[in-house]
């Protein structure tokens, strides 16, 4: 094997991980010979020659064979990935929403170059799944790829069902452990979880479809009295990324769901992440692991590094294999909708209404809506409107167009009326 | 990618759900030429020409590119494996018993030959667990691998605990559902996880245990009291495969385990598998999946083939990294031991006993045993007497020297007296 030498970008959580990973691994044959920071003068735990402000140092190096990109802005990334490929370099990144905005683009630049990126710290850190479903699964055909894709807030939602707290608690002190950013909107929004299955959309069932086109729904909205109610029927609140192929059209969404104690995915708590992965032959493969932090990426990343040592790329095997099937949000879910006043949603948007609840405190419907009126959002952005999913997978409905069929029920909710009754149909 | 003509040796179950897995997928290219058989007389689903039972006719074929071995017979599978290896013809099996005994000459003979041997299907059926230990964690160094290796007794256990069934009616129910053979023994008393798990041993920790070199209690000594017990104590009974890396030894065995609720094993259930790796940067990882069956076996061994289509080969890279760890079976287990009467164990073969228990009709010790203390056998083999592991891994005792430290109290017990009572030291 030979001997690999290692450009580096960025020397934060991830890139400290990998240094460690690389250093502590019995006969990995490479090094970091120089690494690229932004900010010179901030004080580094290793040899002040390791560093450089200078990205041309790193990329035109003709004795640097791997860069490794580790940095934040997903725009700057795609800048060194972009330049590194065309000047001849292989790359691995973990930078989940530059590979997931430009997946189709960094193909093409790969069977031009001649050259690969990989990119499995990107997804679920530490859990081996884009290399599992190219290698493994290259030839099954898939009809479910779901799971905790988001570590800090599955760590949330834990503290929330686990310990009672309530979820602006439960956030602080993710927080203060670190498990969650001091902004922390792309997590608790579901953008961070969406870019993850955006690329195994790719990888699964062999399709691109930009983060813009799947709908995510987040645990932001989530109040008290939505939490009682999960725990009155016996469910956790997790934060699910799910693809399904139906019909050979492929669905996806983010979003809370209501999830009981018989599902695999009920114990996944704190920061770890699972994967659920359904094909015709294998049925129900789950895989469990951390998901993020500093150690278990920094793994992921040496092994990506590792692979290049024998020119590992990925082949892409979904996307020759299936043909490009059709992306949809064509179809019905079931969802609970919790709201202060029935004026702040729409309901001409549900396709049908099954429940109704009004009381001082707490009002909701559980209706069938389309997803492609999620993903325009309009009343679901309104703080005191929370969305749940009530169903997992198995019953997921398809809907060829979605029609609101306004019935009387529906109109007396419009103007207003607060009934304490609850009606299921 | 070339196209692969398969010559495949057995139409059973798995060879039945291979062809069918095979015939299911897409854009694979690969076909299989020809079935060699044992019984010419039986039959078949597919066309009299597919078959022949002479196993020359098919290794001879300069047509065929990979031989798939699908047949029970461990002696005469090696002899197949050897002469197509010889024959330069590369090889997919998923006979355990076959690989885990031969694996060291198995290698020497790839080497010598060039060509291959991969074998994904012979451990934990749809779990993708070989190519995760070698393309995955080949540099990291791993601690522990654990988990539940074989379906029927996971299946007949499951029963057990979740329907409060006695263990024999459990077996039956199993047989009749074809989750157990006819002749259960090879399962039930732990055999075919233990060879599993001989052959994990070199994928995780790069060495060759032969399995006679490791301990293998399985769960046909498990009485009605011995499963009250477990109740009471809020414990499933699980019968867990395990190793350990030590101060750079490595410790294996097979053994029925008390396991809490809040295990990640504990929620294992009917014929699924499970394997946790736990490693020094990735933490706890764990996948599941289904352990046997026609179909996910197939699938393991199609995904074989597929990857000999690109010539994929085992690197074994944690023998090249590692070094040669020791195996040892000098460590200290602390087991639930249950007999009839106490003449029918050999306490001095413990190192300490904690408790205890003494009844007409329930009698146990629990104690601290040396693991090749419980290799001899000599009292287990006695069905009155049933041991059941007490610790998790993460309280594994090293000992390097195994003495039995009698005192007056186990003299006592020798000379048979008879108490009701418990002790906890």
């Amino acid at each position: 094997m030979k001997k690999i030498n290692i450009g580096l970008f960025g020397f934060g959580c991830v890139g400290q991980g990998l240094y460690e990973t690389l250093n502590n691994s019995k006969n990995f044959a490479g090094e970091i010979k120089k690494i690229c920071i932004k900010n010179a003068e901030k004080s580094r735990s290793l040899p002040r020659r390791l560093f450089t402000i200078d990205k041309e140092e790193i990329i035109r190096d003709p004795e640097i064979d791997v860069i490794v990109e580790l940095i934040d802005d997903a725009n700057a990334a795609l800048e060194i990935v972009t330049s590194s490929l065309k000047n001849g370099k292989s790359v691995v990144t973990a930078n989940k929403k530059m590979v997931a905005e430009n997946l189709e683009f960094l193909v093409k630049l790969q069977n031009e170059t001649g050259k690969a990126i990989l990119y499995e710290g990107a997804v679920c850190g530490s859990i081996p799944i884009i290399r599992t479903l190219e290698e493994y699964f290259g030839h099954e055909p898939l009809d479910e790829v779901k799971g905790i894709f988001n570590g800090s807030t599955n760590y949330i939602l834990t503290k929330v069902f686990n310990e009672n707290l309530d979820y602006d608690e439960a956030l602080r002190q993710a927080q203060s452990l670190g498990f969650a950013e001091s902004d922390p909107t792309l997590d608790v929004k579901g953008f961070d979880a969406k870019y993850k299955l955006s690329i195994l959309l790719t990888h699964a069932f062999g399709i691109y479809v930009k983060p813009e086109s799947i709908v995510n729904l987040g645990i932001d909205h989530l109040k008290n009295t939505d939490l009682e109610y999960a725990r009155e029927k016996g469910f956790k609140v997790k934060l699910i990324a799910q693809a399904r192929r139906i019909d050979d059209k492929v669905f996806a969404f983010v979003a809370p769901q209501f999830i009981g104690h018989n599902d695999s995915l009920s114990s996944i708590d704190n920061e770890f992440n699972a994967v659920s992965l359904t094909g015709d032959f294998c049925d129900e493969q789950l895989f469990i692991g951390k998901g993020a932090g500093s150690l278990p990426t920094g793994a992921a990343v040496l092994s990506d590094i590792s692979a290049l040592s024998y020119d590992y790329k990925y082949e892409y095997k979904k996307f020759y294999n299936l043909g490009q099937l059709p992306f949809s949000n064509e179809s019905l879910l079931k969802v609970y909708v919790s709201f202060n006043s029935p004026q702040e949603i729409d309901l001409s948007d549900f396709e049908s209404i099954h429940d109704k609840y009004f009381s001082f405190d707490h009002s909701y419907v559980v209706g069938n809506i389309c997803i492609s009126r999620l993903l325009e959002k309009k009343w679901l952005n309104n703080p005191n409107n929370n969305v749940v999913l009530c169903e997992n997978s198995r019953q997921l409905q398809l809907g060829n167009l979605c029609v609101a069929s306004l019935n009387t029920e529906i109109e007396d909710l419009k103007k207003g009326q607060v009934l304490l009754e609850k009606i299921t149909v």
